[in-house]
């Protein structure tokens, strides 16, 4: 069983950097807070032994050799960046999880066929820089290196500048590391183990996702003077859209679900009809089916209003990824584990996306969820108990070294 | 006759300070392009002879004295300051028509009883401090300087911070000024003078307003992983509520109007069920009982969705002025001079708020309009014409020099 005192430790010290206004992070990618995150992490890893590689994404790999110097390496791994009032544990969790796996092998001198490497990678949450996961989808071939290169931020800067700024461009080619498998180590951000009083989540599959990004055209006018029939008002146009949004998710029941959490108005004043909103719907389902079908249906009706209101409408996907069918070897090693550990069980679907949902296309993989209170993510209260996260993380090793070969 | 060549050149010069990004300005309240336009205003007087004061809040009263020192002044103005993408007239017109009514009276050497007094009011526009018109309000005793001191901008700065920041706290007690009588010369902002063929609008009336300031709260929460029913989607709320501020200005057709053009969502990332978004509806009517009945029922509807998605709401009141009948011998005075001038002519009501507004509480007041493009303005392409111009300050010197008394 692996050290949950050390691995709480370990966590509450990474929470230190980039601190919230609640209790939570604030540790969005490419930020200094990010730099200062990594910098941790690598000595923390150096500590354990192991050697530090990156890629040209930033991806951050740290190996620690294996028996067998053919046999691929076992990876464990998830993201250090946070949403911008994020919680303590999603994605850091998986990662420092890793580490406490490599530090438990180190203390019980277990020694693998496979290497085992432990990952952060890069700009998972994609509130800064769209989409999410936008580094493992570069390693698994879903976007080229350029097109995120040029990934813009609110403030018009680009992910490769920022890589760049904060001195994270490794020289590895990113996507050339071949994998053995991959675990996704994660905290669940749903409701369901917690309701069902099960320790482990079984994550079977993940669910598809849509963001569509919508620019909506109107006239800037003035909102006293201007009569009501002369008016072409982009923020009625958004505000019809994001009704739109919830009631085609609704429509989709069960296993379906659609909102808006980004939007910006334009020029954003008391007494102007805005003349431009940009925002993002984002929809998911496991079926995909019925994530086309939301799709389809929204960009029909965002149009229809747009054209009852004389809008312009632009959707531009800034975000994709079909849903997921993890693979059986690796789901059923995290089950086995959890099994023989003795802790309670259930197959799960991923609500969210995560890197495991890239690397599935390219190497074996699975993921390991542990309960969180409330089902409460992406807010700075997220919460998790010491033992939960022991856990999952005693069933990552569990796995890693079935996988990896004592 | 003014000289509308000399009108147009000042106008396109104070254009150059704060150019915005689509031809017009973008030159806020008490920001460097500011006081960079108040200096250029004061050099502009000074070399016409008149003398600068300023008061406490900011405004600027450029004085040309008078040859009965008993006399109150008579009082043109209007304010400098533009919307973040706002045009090259809206308020401008009225400060630098005020000018070139003492420029041409230097000229012909035209000398008057009563002082004459040329104004630039402070953060008239409100988008960067709410309320509008809140320099001419301290003065007119409808809120306290304190009060004004203490309002905040999107950055949490105050408007007493950023006025003694650049420079502008003047030493005169604000309102202690007496008026004989206030003139403003103002663009339409509205489409029916130039639908109308009309050269001036001869203001009769003004709609009151209220600006409602809501604070929506819900929860914070991951877009994926969490279940419909679990939601407690601030930015649902919002566009509900958008909707409603739109349903009901609709309902109280004609001569009312509503809408939302300030909305920020938080914490506004693509994942995130928004947890706060904080948005202003703006209502206005020339009559009283409409406005009064579409704040009640914006504010009913708005508990009323709030109730259904289990939403925290505040709505709290950041602008409000009652319908505004102008002087009636003040107003004579614009008529008559646009008669003896030969210009065309409409009895209107101001759409818009303006200083006179305010200024009309204290002193007899009028207003004077001329016509503008498509009826746009509180947009960068907002256009006027240089005899639109030039007529418009031809009647406010017609009616000054009737009030002053040659
Ligand atoms: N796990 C997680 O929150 N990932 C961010 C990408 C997503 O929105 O699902
Ligand atoms: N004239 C003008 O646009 N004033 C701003 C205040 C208002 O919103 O009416």
């Amino acid at each position: 069983k692996i050290n949950g005192d050390r691995l709480w430790d370990s966590l509450m010290e990474m929470a230190k950097i980039g601190p919230g206004v609640a209790g939570g992070n604030n540790r969005q990618t490419l930020t200094d807070a990010d730099a200062e995150g990594r910098a941790l992490f690598q000595s923390w890893c150096e500590a354990a032994g192991m050697t530090m590689g990156c890629d040209t994404m930033g991806n951050m790999f740290a190996t620690r050799l294996g028996e067998d110097p053919d046999a691929l390496p076992v990876y464990m791994g998830s993201h250090l960046d946070t949403q911008p009032t994020g919680g303590k544990y999603d994605g850091v969790l998986g990662v420092l999880g890793g580490l406490e796996v490599v530090r438990t092998m180190n203390d019980l001198g277990i020694k693998t066929k496979h290497p085992i490497v432990v990952t952060n990678w890069t700009n998972e949450e994609g509130t800064r820089f769209a989409p999410a996961m936008l580094a493992s989808g570069v390693f698994a071939g879903k976007h080229t290196q350029d097109w995120a290169y040029g990934r813009e931020d609110a403030e018009g800067k680009t992910f490769g500048d920022e890589l760049k700024r904060i001195g994270w461009v490794g020289d590895e080619t990113v996507g050339a590391r071949k994998m053995h498998a991959m675990f996704e180590l994660h905290i669940e951000q749903g409701p369901i183990l917690e309701a069902e009083g099960k320790d482990i989540g079984v994550v079977t599959h993940g669910q598809g996702l849509w963001w569509l990004q919508c620019t909506v055209s109107g006239k800037d006018a003035h909102t006293g003077s201007t009569p009501m029939n002369m008016r072409v008002n982009a923020g009625l146009g958004m505000a019809r859209m994001t009704e739109a949004a919830h009631q085609i998710a609704m429509a989709h029941q069960p296993h379906a679900v659609g909102a808006v959490g980004h939007c910006d108005v334009f020029p954003n004043s008391r007494n102007v009809i805005p003349g431009k909103v940009v925002f993002t719907a984002d929809f998911r389902s496991p079926d995909l089916e019925k994530l086309t079908s939301m799709r389809t249906q929204f960009e029909a009706r965002a149009k229809e209003i747009a054209d009852e209101l004389g809008l312009g409408l632009e959707i531009e996907p800034v975000g994709h990824f079909d849903p997921v069918t993890f693979d059986e070897t690796c789901v059923s090693a995290v089950r086995n584990a959890a099994e023989r550990l003795g802790y309670s069980h259930l197959d799960i679907v991923s609500g969210a996306g995560h890197d495991a949902c890239w690397i599935n296309d390219v190497a074996p993989t699975a993921m390991i969820m542990c309960p969180c209170v409330d089902g409460l993510s992406h807010n700075e209260a997220e919460e998790i108990s010491k033992d939960w996260a022991a856990a999952g993380t005693d069933v990552m090793l569990h796995a890693v070294l079935e996988t990896a070969e004592i």
